[in-house]
Formats: structure tokens, sequence, C-alpha cells
């Protein structure tokens, strides 16, 4: 398998593109408009056909680069059912698999951020990996008070992911605020002070009581992403 | 072998965590002083104990954390014989081993940069890594016009490096500007646009045509290293 974590300093986004060597077949994972010139190096340069690009949900942070992916590639477009973007070709079911020759990626719902968030999990020669989004970052979470976010629904969905991977996983989030690029699943469950927390209750009663600000571009970013990052029509 | 990247966002400064996983001996490569709270919490989950901290050459851009982590650890502090660092617990000379647990990570000197700069090769189940500095970058170089840079030397240099090592050799830089996180040696070969000049005369002319601002904490950054630093003795 091949893996690059791509990283765009602006807003702190960790974009993955992920690929089967053998097929050269290729997915983005929460790519970036204004990274797009280092997605057409790279994928030139490893010489990689881009099967799909994939937003993990709909970010309020940036601007997704799946419209213009899919204007250039003509690749698939890959967003949650439960996403407000009709411009995607493909929404998935929780559970619904992916695959580029012999990998396969399986999409798991983890409502809890917002209400269509998912996490993208592969397996690659005994290893696992868990594409996390906004679910779980290295030592926090993504925040629940926008965008039908709820923190009940976000404990559940971070006790699933516990529950169904082994400890070594690797842990690849959507966005790093501290320096961080990798952890495992066994880490987080050990260090991470979100999952430190006695019980649900007390889980929501954190989050309830974060009081952070809106992200910068929230008001710019939500619309254009639902529109697959494009005003025209896509 | 446990690898972690660490980024300091502030000075684009990627630091290395390599370890042992048997012994738990580690080993920081490029460590910013601003970061100590990341690697003191990273060291203490991890479990490991660190056996050396090392500076690929004397930094103009970011103050080291060099003398605080020996101060706190009591570890070994690297870099190369020609660097001015009075107070650094060991010089080492070109081809000089570090041994953790069973790794074996092997100082090459690659003057050019600086004339104090190496890279650090391991290899760990039949890969390579090498930890280039900056003497090579993802698709770019270190520059090579002040702390006695010559083009010429970092000309030699990196031949030295793409003649000694295998193509799928991991590169990881001590900085990034543009979002990328590695390489392989066989990518760079082909695809580095400083690798892609005719000549050691045409790189040399490329080289000195840069005309690129001084770092902005040079002035601060120099000698504060060059104390380990800390402005008490170490």
């Amino acid at each position: 398998m091949i893996l690059r974590q791509l990283y765009d300093r602006e807003t702190s986004t960790y974009t993955y593109l992920v690929a089967d060597e053998e097929s050269r077949n290729a997915l983005l994972l929460d790519p970036v408009l204004e990274r797009m010139p280092c997605y057409r190096r790279l994928l030139q340069e490893l010489n990689l056909k881009l099967h799909c690009a994939l937003d993990s949900h709909i970010h309020a942070d940036h601007v997704t680069a799946l419209g213009t992916l899919r204007a250039e590639y003509g690749c698939e477009t890959l967003v949650n059912e439960h996403a407000l973007m009709d411009c995607a070709s493909h929404k998935l079911a929780d559970g619904e698999q992916i695959h580029l020759g012999k990998l396969v990626f399986t999409s798991v719902y983890t409502p809890g951020h917002t209400d269509d968030s998912i996490c993208i999990h592969v397996n690659d020669r005994e290893q696992d990996y868990l594409f996390t989004g906004d679910t779980l970052f290295i030592r926090g979470t993504g925040r629940t008070d926008f965008q039908n976010g709820d923190p009940a629904q976000l404990y559940d969905s971070l006790q699933c992911l516990l529950n169904r991977y082994p400890d070594d996983t690797w842990v690849y989030p959507a966005h790093d605020y501290k320096g961080w690029t990798k952890s495992t699943l066994g880490e987080e469950r050990r260090f991470n002070p979100r999952l430190q927390v006695a019980d649900k209750a007390a889980f929501i009663e954190l989050m309830n009581s974060l009081d952070l600000p809106n992200p910068k571009f929230m008001d710019v970013a939500v619309p254009a992403n639902r529109s697959c990052g494009k005003s025209e029509p896509t």
C-alpha cells in the first residue's frame, strides 16, 4: 500500500493519498482545494490513477477539492449517505466497501462531530489503518457544537472504534494542531484526555462545556463544500 | 522500530523520535526548544528512555532543545565533529555509529548546506531510512549561502547519498515548507528539481543564483545553538 500524509498549513488539515501498488489505483481522503497543485504533482510523479476522492464529512474549516478532482480526473466523489452534498457521485452507507486493487476500504459511520462523519478502515499486510476524520484526533476529538454534532453520538462512535479495532491500529486524523502526525488506537485509549472520562454523561458534560469560537472559514466553507467545493454545477 | 515525525509549525521543522521497541531506548533528531512539552509527553506515554539527542547541523532557524534535554534526561547530545558546539557531549565522525538496542544508526557526513551537516541512516526490517537534515528536502535541498555552505560540496554529498542507498529508502527531511511529510530517494532522484541539473557546474550556478533572505531567527538561533540552546553552561 502506498500512503502519503499531506499537510495544509493554513487549516492544519491532513489529506491522505492511499493507493494500491500493483493496480496504481488511488484514493484521496479529505483533499483541500488550495492544495490541488500538490495532488496533481504527486499523482503524476507516483504514476497513480485517481479512482476516488472522499470527504470524511462536510468540513467547516476548509474548502474541499472533490468537485475539482472529479472534473479533472473523472474520479468518483464519495461522502456519507447523511451528507448534504447532492453533487457527490456516490453516498456511502455504514459498512460499505471501496476496492482499490487488493485493498479493501470500509466506511464506518461515526456520527457525533457532525451527523455525516465517517472513518475509513483498511488493513494492509496485517496492519490496521484508521483514517479518523474529525471523529478522533491525536489526544483530542472533533467538537460537537455545530452541523448536528452530538456528544452522546460521538461517545458511542469512539467506543465503537475502540471495541472494533486492535490497539496497534494506526490512527491518522484529518487535523492536528499540536505537531503530531500519527498515533495508535491503544495510545488514544490510554492517553487521550477525552477518552479518560468516567462515562458517557461525563463526556457529554465535557463536550458541552468547551465554548469554542466558530472556525474562521465556516460561513464560506460549509456552503462551498455542499457544492463539492465548486460554485458552478459539477 | 518506533518512529514518530513531529512538526513545529512556526519554523516548519520536522523532529524525529526514533526508538528500539525492545530496549525502549530512544533518539531525538533535531529537537526544537519550544516543543519540549510534546517530547516530554511522548517519551513518558510511550515509555521510552531518551538515550541521545542529535542535531543534523547547527540550525539557523530555530533554537535546539539539546541542552534542555541533556539537563532533564541526562542523555548524550550529538553533533558532527565540525560543529562549533563545545557543549555537545560527543562529536560524531563520518561513518560513526549509534546503537539503540538492535538498531544501528550511521552518521553520514554530508557538508554543503553547512560544513557540519550530517544525515542519519538506519535499516529496520530490510527497509532503509534516511534522516536527511537540511541536505535533502522533498523536491528541494538546503541552501548553501551561509555557515560555510558550499554548493560544490552539497552536490557531492547528494550524489553520495544517491549512490550509496537504494531507491526505496525513505527520506525524512528536517524541514518541509510545502505540506509533504516523506519521500523516497528514488522519487527525489527522478523529481527533485535540484537533482535534474546537467552537472556539478549547473548545480553550483543554480544554488548561487537563489538570492534568499536570511532566516527570521538566524541572529538569535545560531549563537543559541552553539550553546546547545541554553544561555547557561551545560
